[in-house]
């Protein structure tokens, strides 16, 4: 009997919408999106999980959404809510996912239904994980609460929790259906917050678009203020960058194709060292110092071109050095090679610079000019 | 700030192979499929859960798939296997699940690597839903060893588990990498799951093509008996009017594009009813005969094709009554409809038949008609 071969392809379409206040009821913007998405022969509901982080800073954000959903009268608002620990922590309790799974089932929300959820990365990995697997897929709206997600990972098509301490070992490739940023959230963000999200936008300005990053070093002072047009911008230009390297490159990464993961070796490690003390951003600072130092040393990057990197962190008020990159002659750092190998999967395969704008793919890291660079990032601090 | 539009397409695509003896040493099939997938760059590893069922009938299954892969250097395979306890209770027991990610951590089965599953449909539905969301998917081969995974559910792209006794609840859309039909694991299956896949094939024709429902008239006799070859013509020309359906159509159903479901509802129901005591292909035989009936008391089916159906049923041996679904006046049965739409979400859609090989979606059903043909079906069985 002859071989049948399958094939086909999926497209997969969704706008990343960009507003302030989103459930002012004055606001079109997602009650627009709503009414036109999918087929409206039928009444389909909306279900909302919040991170308690957010809640917290926005106490009246639930009787904004009832209110809102007034005057959006063929969609059914689910009334109840989930609210969930923001931070690593989400990810790490798998009653939290039993928890959406079970509010998916008693609410009735169906394939064509939509779990929206509002939060940081963690609460929105989670709940996105969540709503893929439930009846293969209900809709999904993430509403992003920090700049870490609404230029990062909130814009993406990833979402995951973590299995016995593996972070992101359980997840699936399930693009939202629409991603909102509201930069009214941002203003409720801690300095640490603020600033953490920006080490993203670094990364993909180094290794892709050298003009932005000119433009980060002229913002860089404005950015540390808080200016908020300055942080529109660079949200939009950062979540642009993303988007345009899933679309052009191997979106579920079935291939080997890399994620934008520039300074992230270090960064997963050292999380993971500071049991999560240090945050996701902090560390890719600190990742994409280390790397950059690192270059440095192989001969690819410039004296110049590393200082320059290594200045724009400084002005937005980054820590490029954290002990527990030494620990151990950073025995412990090193290790976090393998185990990046490991979840990636297939050869190892490190972005480095070769010139700002200008990542290059390397196969292999010098354990002992790894240690070197942490010795000139230990110096830095002063 | 604009909008960004974010939109791209993802290539799927796999082999339905036919063979027979797999793991027999000169059967290169599985070898050069392994040695030609992906990169060559570095070592892939492949680890095997086995369904119990299949491995008391083939005890030396094992054995000859250690021996087989000692032909296969490029490869490691894992020496650990999991055995998994067949039949629908693989879906409703968690740990099983817990049991797969486990061993994909343990073995170190990263994104490159190979999780194959050796079994019947629900084996193949768990281990697939595993590996789809260890790692956001690992690779995985499926190698149906029934008449109904071999032509309908393991040559598709859904996996899933049960949750809290509602079926399907949690699964993804994710295509195999390679599927292995082979004929020889049909020899040791009892007389009803010999006969149980086939009503999907039925199912197939009877809204899609006539000219296979003829051959499945001339070939009833044969098929009841066992013949070999006509088995293998049926699971060749199902499986690929099942493929043609997904690649066809909205192969992750995000709209409102229908499964192959002509006499699912009444089956899905039937099944639970009966606490899985009738199987999935014998719960279709009765829900194909039900809607059958059905199509033809409201006029859409005539009587002569009405009765062909019903033969060809009887001929292959299918019992086409169970009392409960005439249980309190056919009210359980009934609500299966509402279940069976807010699995699928959306509209209720059920396919009926205007003629033999021409499906038909209508939107609603007459509880006194279908109150009605239950009847007539009871009256059919002698």
């Amino acid at each position: 009997m002859e071989t049948i071969q399958q094939r086909f392809a999926v497209t997969f379409s969704y706008p990343v919408i960009f507003t302030q206040q989103l459930f002012d009821p004055q606001n079109p913007k997602l009650r627009d999106f709503l009414s036109q998405y999918g087929e409206r022969d039928f009444r389909k509901k909306i279900f909302f999980c919040i991170d308690s982080g957010v809640l917290a800073a926005h106490p009246t954000l639930q009787s904004q959404i009832t209110h809102y959903f007034e005057s959006v009268p063929t969609l059914s608002l689910v009334p109840e809510w989930l609210v969930i620990p923001g931070g690593e922590a989400a990810k790490n309790a798998p009653a939290l996912f039993d928890q959406i799974v079970e509010a998916v089932d008693q609410y009735g929300i169906d394939r064509h239904s939509f779990v929206a959820a509002i939060g940081g990365g963690a609460v929105l990995d989670l709940v996105g994980y969540a709503a893929a697997v439930s009846h293969r897929g209900v809709k999904h709206i993430r509403i992003p609460t920090t700049v870490l997600s609404q230029n990062d990972s909130g814009v993406g098509v990833k979402n995951g929790i973590n299995y016995r301490g593996k972070k992101n070992f359980l997840g699936t490739f399930a693009p939202p259906v629409a991603v909102f940023n509201d930069t009214a959230f941002l203003r409720t963000l801690d300095d640490r917050d603020w600033r953490s999200g920006i080490s993203e936008a670094i990364k993909v300005a180094l290794i892709k678009d050298k003009v932005f990053f000119e433009w980060l070093e002229a913002n860089a002072k404005a950015l540390a203020q808080r200016d908020e047009a300055a942080m529109q911008y660079l949200i939009h230009r950062c979540a642009e960058l993303h988007m345009q390297h899933i679309s052009g490159g191997d979106p579920f990464e079935s291939g080997s194709a890399r994620p934008l993961d520039f300074g992230h070796w270090a960064a997963h490690k050292l999380e993971y060292l500071t049991h999560f003390e240090v945050r996701h951003g902090e560390a890719v600072a600190i990742g994409i110092a280390l790397d950059t130092y690192y270059s440095q040393l192989t001969g690819r990057l410039s004296e110049t071109d590393t200082q320059r990197v290594i200045q724009v962190l400084h002005e937005l008020g980054f820590k490029l050095y954290h002990p527990a990159l030494a620990e151990q002659d950073s025995v412990h750092l090193i290790n976090g090679l393998r185990e990046f190998q490991e979840h990636l999967g297939g050869r190892l395969t490190i972005t480095l610079l070769d010139a700002i704008g200008v990542g290059v793919e390397v196969h292999e890291m010098d354990t002992v000019l790894i240690q070197k660079a942490v010795v000139v990032l230990q110096g830095e601090t002063v």
